[in-house]
């Protein structure tokens, strides 16, 4: 649902990020907005502050993938609210996962936000506007022609690698992943690489320190349910990846 | 979303059929009804001769079925509306086989009715009457406890098998096999079984003798759409079924 980008290299306007075009036909320019939107892009809000905060949260956890073995689109964070990444043609899926259960998952199943599941559940929903973003499986995407059976078999495991990684790093930052969304695609090579962003815009995030029991959201939300600014949020956020990420060794924008 | 029956051996309402227990705690009374119901059971007819014919179709391809290698719960039609079957514990699942796109997945995906699609899609929707059936990936049915990876593993293959067949079987009488919708319980030993029903009420079955190029609809989409009484549709299609089983060396009742 958040911006994301085609197959060619003009300048394609998302909802959070726009994409410009570069000298390098490789690689696009990310611009991180400040607009925050949700159901489905009926509610909008700008939040000065947040573009240059999802771009430096992005990189962070990109380079903290990177170093568990994780590549991603990424090439560099060049400004506030700008980085560069390889172009890559995207499948138009929403990859999800969840360990807990919330949101779309809880309405549509009948369950109680905060449910613990099973086993992480992987979830792939297409990416169409007018549709409405339909939750799909494998074989309406092998049906539809969307991706083959082979492009499944890379984008499942990997997907479920990322939520392995990412689990462990929130964790260290006293955070609780209950679920994400993610985009993929292909380099010009055919690798398959994480794309698009990881921030607390496509994040479920619970902090777990001391609330007295109570969710503390860090993530949108604040924005989805009309709980507040979400800037002290995604500041904390940043703050404590951007500790972890130094503790390891990786260079962070100040 | 027709009937079907749960664990208990007690008499169990369905929108299309009624189960009753018998003397046998192991075998069930399954009544055929002459009700016909559509969008979510809002929509609701009685027509005469349905549940008669229902129970004969039904029966006629749990019989060519059982020819081709795979059980069902059938035990034996005994009266005009009644069959007895095995009691089989539920799984909670419309298991839906789509070999030409319609109804739903059109709507959900924004693709034409009769799109064939580039191989068969499986997909589940868990029955659940307040949630209206949610569609369901694998995941999700194991994360909820709903089943096992176990489970899945034979239930998928199983679906398809009968789809293979059910293709073969229909085509043999000229009607092109678009969906369907089974179901699957677990016999008191273990055994994965197809249970509930395959009638016009459960499958989209599009007759292929000429009719100029016009989709000439022999199933519940009659019903569905108002385009006039099943009963004809229901009739040709016992008939036409009737006959190859008997080709077959199949006992048929008249």
């Amino acid at each position: 649902m958040e911006g994301s980008h085609g197959e060619t290299g003009k300048a394609l306007r998302g909802k959070a990020k726009q994409l410009y075009a570069t000298d390098d036909p490789e690689i696009l320019w990310v611009e991180y907005k400040n607009t925050a939107t949700a159901g489905d892009g009926e509610k909008k809000e700008d939040f000065t502050g947040k573009g240059r905060l999802n771009n430096l949260i992005t990189t962070i956890i990109f380079d903290l993938l990177k170093k568990r073995g994780i590549d991603s689109h990424l090439v560099k964070r060049v400004n506030a609210t700008g980085q560069l990444v390889r172009k890559v043609n995207m499948f138009p899926l929403e990859i999800v996962l969840r360990n807990v259960a919330a949101g779309h998952f809880c309405s549509r199943l009948g369950v109680e936000e905060g449910l613990p599941l099973k086993e992480p559940v992987l979830e792939y929903f297409l990416k169409n506007d007018d549709l409405h973003d339909p939750f799909v499986n494998d074989d309406d995407l092998v049906a539809l022609g969307v991706c083959t059976r082979e492009d499944l078999a890379e984008i499942a495991p990997l997907a479920r690698k990322i939520n392995e990684a990412l689990i462990e790093i929130f964790a260290k930052i006293d955070v609780k992943l209950v679920d994400f969304k993610i985009e993929m695609g292909r380099a010009s090579d055919g690798t398959l690489l994480l794309a698009d962003e990881i921030t607390p815009d496509s994040c479920r995030l619970w902090d777990q320190r001391d609330h007295s029991g109570k969710v503390e959201h860090l993530d949108k939300d604040l924005f989805r349910r009309g709980l507040g600014s979400i800037i002290p949020a995604y500041e904390e956020i940043e703050e404590r990846l951007a500790e972890l990420a130094k503790s390891e060794g990786i260079e962070v924008a100040e």
